[in-house]
């Protein structure tokens, strides 16, 4: 039973039909019908116009978007837990050529206005330091905490003010978005995002993910930085008609509300008391003993340790209810 | 009736199949099962221990080779025709930070160990002039030739004399391989290469390239460098998978019979005049008029413009023996 | 007597002298008031407003230019003896992150814009090709010949018609200023021209150039590459007050003209028959045989082959008439 | 009565004589006689085998010394106030394509074994997370504070046996070897180093610094790097002049002391209460008021505020007797 990563669930069945449908002869790359009608898919999803380019990893999109935010001899401000900053090897980097991530401090991996701010009043303007060009936050967060579109927003008004881009790592994007029950609109460029790296594969894809640029004028740019990383599949239709096929049906959402009502059974079970955040998406930390997480185990439940006393559990669209009963059940009996 | 590219074809059975199969949750990245079987399958394959990592482009494969084999500071001698100088937009170059690709001459885009020789033979030795580091060719060539084993082992002798890593592009390694009827072995390390990328995605995978180390020394690192490029997607198992199920069963070797002999059909309608090149593998470059040209166009078969009075056609795994004795009636009757 | 380059001469009175007289304690990088001056020093010179920031060396200034001209994913088209393609060990590959040059052919390693349009209709516009994204010549060219103004303006005006970026090496600008007599600017930003890798070292300064911004946008994001590159010197006074000192009094013309003038004797004394091309500048290309050169070897001579049967000569603000005077009448002799 | 900063002082006579020295016709780049002299030079100085490179900026060293040791997949630990950390522009990021600095903390910006160590813990060994490759220190600290011989070789230690390279960032090496009094050997090589940034431009040259291998193997690819980057100066013999006539004469010695001794004798006025740190080199951290600071400038004296409450007060060899007296009964005073 296992509950440490959403990146190893399965497939929908609906992203999977989607494989076989696309099994047919079209054009190369992103020449073929289904990859040409991802525009148009998700400036439907955002109401507005977006330039939509698919990708296999949260690590690629992460990374083209912010080499079109920043300049190489430029910094993104990002959480010390950012994904970006910790997950991705050096992936940010290699894509901006070089660009300094600028890590600051937030309760949950969040930031707020004032962090940022605060941190660009320490950085003087002048070429022996490297200025800011960018902002990325992560939403869900990497603690599974969910900014809201007025915070989003607030976050939004800043960069515009300050001259930086605005870029959110939405690889549980859908988790958060039913969370709030708002529009995808509100959680984006609405709030002033420039580039949204929207998350399919945790969400129930085989591996697709769709960097949205809402500031349509950096994704011609992008289109050739794909081609240069190798992102450019010959066979782009199997990952454009994932990602139609879950926009299209919102299969996206439904799959992301099937992830959240399970992770908030679980912290039902657990209890405040021992949830080291609110559980806002489907992620769960929740102190316990290492007896106690060796008790767990011994039932058969698999999760990460996080820190000392601290595990990990992560919820996702096929998580089986009957194994989510049981560790709910597991950790009340705790 | 489709002969642009065997780009555009259609996953084989077994290729779509592995996507089912691996269709479950397992570890993330390339910790699955699928994946850990991936060293053992390509050593048996190759008659020697070998690291195998899999990627989803051939471009990807490419630039990651070559990163491991030159230095941010050298060159990289290849055919000027070759795909990594002409059609990866500077794939090569991001990926090593900058090397240079260094374009020669040879016919059919095969390169001599002679005419390698005579262009290192100008490159004065000191800091002023970038040092070759490695060398790179395409078999079968992007002319559709085909390097024998002894060939490959006269490159592979001046790369170990001259200190050169060597690279192969195998994006149509099964169709030079079927050509030849050797063993895999005999076209790669016996021949000294230290790197083949070898393709799936053209020979009827959906997204499937393995990137295959005779020099296992320089899989560590490229282990990394796959990360941060971003291409170690989060359920690699669907891309072992496929890899897996062709090796396994010799469906590579099938498939890449299926399309040699349709070219080779093609071919013996076009008959040698008509013909720039020998048909070695699955593609050929055929002359005929802008008349000729528009003629077949009407009659519904689809392919590329090459040069002014030259076509291209390729044919893959999938081409239907009907349209190809189509195409050849057509052809003949010009 | 030595006639292999220019590069390696002395400093002339003038420059040294602004070593000692910037030695004194002043505001560090480019804080002081020398550098403070070149702004205006350099508009006043071209007649226009520009940006001119200092460097010491003419790698670093055509490199910073073509990082300024070019993204990581373009081109930049060059003559294929162009300097930064040959001799540089790969810099503007490094400064630029890996953009490709794109060497294309003409006489006396001057491009003309038939061969530069010829060469951009073969670059079809899409992301699996390099787009040309600027373009590099070199006034004098590595064989010293000289654009004039209307050659100039005819290639700036196909930049502005594609959307290139223009700039000139001018390592030897000065020598080419002075064979032509016109105006720098009508070289320059008259003839459409960004940016100017203006060379002060071969003409008589100890390690001064000066990249000159016409496109004046262009300065801002370089200061920071400048120092990103540890190019921005802390007593930065000593390499501003050689171009100052140089500017000024006119002394780089007159050092240019002293060195064009040792040519021109040298040129007379070979006479056209054993010219490879007409001497315009301070370097000629001489046709010797074997024993010949060894002939004036013999009696003294320093200077490089070139090529079998061809020898260069470089003259110098410094030549000492009497060498010159001699080696003019070996030749005579030969 | 400037004590901003060393990096704005005069050049010493002897450096000066250089410059003078050097200006005749020799071997361009660094094929001339001073250059050819630098290896053995420094091999003396330090008691064993070196590799000498000089370049212009100690940016430039760094950064080509870290480019030696990191990967550009890999990391390096330093102190989060090191000047490559925060002062550089992102230089080492540029040189080494994007490697990742990893700031740790510690007293007065010096790192101990123990937070190096406890930092090495955090890191988890797998493709997900960058790797420290290398450490790099400051002596003397960006706050004037000196690692003694055994907490060098301590920390050297630590690098064996972890695998990391180590680089000294010497700046203000001469201030701190003079501060203890031990063989430049004992700072360095004896104590694990593998590269030293060692700096003479702060300590009275014009522009001169030297990046001096222990580890001899990492030279050769850095003298491609160093031309790569344009910084081969052409006539490299004024910068090899300098630094041989600051060696040769034991100048660095005698320049370093007098800086240190107007350091200590400003220390000694404003006493330990004032002081952030104790003074071991050439610069004082003082608590003063912002009034006091105001009294100090109305008096004539320029300097920088570092902290709310603290000044940054820097001596160099040049800094005047009678300046220095008047700022220590200036600071008595206050």
């Amino acid at each position: 039973m296992r509950f440490f990563s959403d990146n190893a669930a399965a497939a929908c069945p609906e992203a999977l039909a989607a494989i076989s449908d696309a099994n047919r002869i079209d054009m190369a790359y992103d020449g073929d019908g289904y990859s040409g009608r991802l525009n148009a898919a998700f400036s439907t999803l955002f109401e507005t116009e977006v330039e939509a380019l698919w990708v296999a990893t949260g690590t690629a999109a992460n990374s083209l978007a912010l080499a079109a935010l920043c300049p190489p001899h430029g910094g993104v401000v990002c959480h010390s837990d950012a994904h970006i900053q910790n997950d991705e090897c050096g992936a940010p980097e290699f894509y901006t050529h070089g660009a300094k991530l600028m890590p600051i401090e937030g309760e949950g991996a969040k930031l707020t206005p004032d962090a940022v701010a605060a941190f660009l009043a320490t950085v003087r303007k002048a070429v022996h330091w490297v200025q800011p060009a960018a902002l990325s936050i992560t939403n869900a967060t990497e603690y599974g905490l969910v900014y809201t579109p007025d915070e989003t927003a607030a976050l939004g008004a800043l960069c515009r003010e300050r001259g930086l881009g605005f870029h959110i790592d939405g690889a549980r994007f859908a988790n958060a978005l039913v969370h709030l029950g708002c529009a995808p609109a509100d959680l984006t460029w609405r709030a002033g995002a420039d580039a949204l790296s929207f998350g399919f594969t945790k969400n129930g894809g085989l591996f697709a993910e769709c960097l949205v640029f809402f500031n349509r004028e950096l994704a011609a740019a992008t289109r050739y930085r794909r081609k240069r990383a190798g992102h450019l599949l010959s066979k782009g239709r199997y990952l454009a008609g994932q990602l139609l096929a879950m926009i299209e049906g919102d299969v996206w959402l439904r799959n992301a509300r099937l992830a959240n009502e399970a992770a908030a059974r679980l912290a039902a079970a657990a209890g405040t008391d021992r949830l080291t955040f609110p559980v806002q998406a489907n992620e769960l930390f929740v102190r316990v003993t290492a007896d106690e997480a060796a008790a767990l185990r011994v039932k058969g439940f698999d999760f990460y340790d996080w820190s000392p006393g601290e595990i990990r559990l992560v919820t996702s669209w096929d998580s089986e209810p009957a194994h989510v009963d049981a560790l709910a059940a597991a950790i009340r009996a705790l």
